[in-house]
């Protein structure tokens, strides 16, 4: 018997921009120009099929213009169409096209474009270059930092796919202008989280602008966006370190994703978040960690920018408490929440665990009363 | 127009070792008791329907039997299972079987198996611990040192995967022997190759032990195999620094691969490339970089190990002449070769380019002599 060492030491730099502005496509070519994903002159551009026409068609122009080669891809708009079988029917039209591992991918849309197409780059030809133009005001807060890339299938969310950063993040603010008002509110609930979670100041800031935010006032909307993104980001530094803190993510998504469901997705994902931060807030002033006032105060600006708050009238309660068992910070059998501490802190049940177990007669008389 | 900068600098250190011996069922064991997938304690064995009666199931035992829950999940053995589809069967059955973040992977096989389930670890739950215990003389050499992992597509080969290191390799030589004889000379083939571009000592100890390693003789088995990972390793890290050097491990392949190709995979890769290494020692014999005596040498080394060296009747000529041009080293519609210089060394054309432009009607003239 004897024993060979494969030593693979190394230091890797994945650090990357985000760039926050308005029409942001002149920026990309000039980037592109600047060798962003090297010296490749051929370009995959995948977007769906909302994005193409709105989007994705004039900035794939101005890079042709610059001299690049390019093909466009396009796989119908929606949550349904993140699975391995866009990703394959995508993968296949590259090749078909010629592109080898001589190529860069840009995403343009949303967080299922950029997941898929993240996904995608990270195993075309082993990894390609790709960068990310989004579109939408939840991916701005959510997609563009953390590397997380997935699709789902039948049996799980999310769980096929892999760590993968890009070169770069444009968040191009002026794209928001085309999101149904329903989706730019949707996106809202996740900023309102984040400063919920992390900074006072930016939950005062969201109380005093959220119409100029919804006006798309340039100041505002640059200012949430930098704040979503620095958040986002201290927390998935942080946790690389001290594993546990990513967890607070996912305040007001206990009962959030489980009505999400029961709802059979006819809620939005931000709308069951709203929902399910209202119940978070009632339980954390009940458990004396912030005060009632505290608690409307959070309630009045989620209705502020237009979210539900209450639980709708279809929604079997029941069923949502059942629901409640399969969230993943279950444990030992026990339902767990992550909790407010005030406003712009989360409680810390123990060292590093940022979840709180919760009997289920304090969470039903919430959810009954909600 | 603002920017927010994702700082991701970090030591990555992916080290891991090569454990080269006789039934090393019990040594896998007991690393996992030590903890070397972690502390997940929930084993997902990936296997072919051929290794699965020969080691797979008396494995697992083991592993059951040390307190570890276990699953089994087999494909069809052969190069035509290693495709997305099978990647998404196999990931189906483990969601099925609650398989989800917290659970590590043990391929059990040759090159396909450890190609297939190092993608799939790769991709499952953003990335879980994969163990890699290998059964073939050709997955030795091959797939324990680089990383690569992929699947193959009707329009490409290897170019859906992903660079996903293990954090161990077992080459158990002792399972070398249920082998078709076939096999393991078309393994041997890659392993003559690595004396020819690297080591001359390899190359003499081939000459004198051939009958030995065929034997299945501890010393001479565990001889080659480490340096064969020995080489792989010294080419895949130099290749980190000075990209370009990686493209010596295609010594031998152009012809190879194209007849390969054209044989519609008759032959065996091994066997493919053992004529694509007599065509290239011509090749350099002809160009000067090594003695016609040397080239014989290889050309014997070759015969002595069961392989073959002329261009089988049935090839047509003038189609392998024209699949010389679908080579992926092909670089302004210019034929490459990578050459030997004497035998133990190959030529650098230029600095970090260890490929050389060939006329066509030269290499016309060595296919039509063979």
């Amino acid at each position: 018997m004897s024993t060979f060492n494969v030593e693979l030491k190394k230091v890797v730099d994945d650090s990357y921009e985000i760039e926050i502005g308005y029409d942001l496509k002149s920026k990309l070519v000039h980037d592109l120009e600047g060798g962003l994903v090297g010296k490749t002159k051929k370009i995959a551009v995948i977007t769906d099929s909302n994005v193409r026409d709105l989007y994705a068609k004039e900035i794939c122009e101005a890079i042709v213009d610059a001299g690049f080669s390019l093909d466009l891809f396009v796989f119908a708009a929606g949550e349904k169409s993140k699975t391995r079988e866009t990703k394959a029917m995508l993968e296949d039209a590259m090749l078909e096209k010629g592109y080898r591992r001589d190529c860069a991918i840009i995403a343009i849309g949303g967080g299922v474009v950029s997941d898929l197409a993240g996904f995608l780059a990270g195993t075309f030809a082993r990894g390609v270059p790709f960068v990310n133009y989004s579109t939408t005001l939840l991916s701005a807060a959510d997609a563009s930092v953390g590397g997380k890339t997935a699709v789902d299938t039948a049996l799980a969310t999310n769980l096929i796919g892999l760590f993968n950063q890009p070169k770069k993040v444009y968040i191009d603010v002026e794209t928001w202008k085309t999101l149904p008002e329903r989706q730019l509110k949707s996106g809202m609930a996740e900023t309102i989280k984040h400063a919920c979670l992390a900074n006072y100041e930016m939950f005062e800031f969201l109380e005093q602008n959220m119409e100029a935010i919804y006006a798309l006032q340039k100041f505002p909307c640059e200012y949430i966006t930098e704040n979503n993104c620095r958040i986002k980001y201290d927390v998935v530094m942080k946790d690389e370190l001290e594993s546990g803190l990513r967890e607070v993510l996912n305040l007001g998504h206990t009962v959030g994703r489980a009505i999400e469901t029961v709802s059979d997705y006819q809620l939005l994902h931000g709308e069951a978040v709203s929902i399910g931060m209202a119940a978070q807030v009632q339980l954390s002033a009940r458990l004396g960690y912030m005060s009632e006032e505290q608690a409307e105060r959070v309630i009045a600006l989620f209705d502020k920018a237009g979210l539900p708050t209450k639980i709708p009238e279809y929604i079997d309660r029941e069923a949502l408490v059942k629901k409640l068992y399969t969230d993943k910070k279950v444990r030992d059998g026990k339902i767990r929440f992550v909790l407010q501490k005030g406003i712009g802190e989360v409680v810390e049940f123990s060292p590093n665990v940022y979840s709180t177990p919760i009997e289920e007669s304090v969470a039903r008389e919430i959810i009954f009363e909600l």
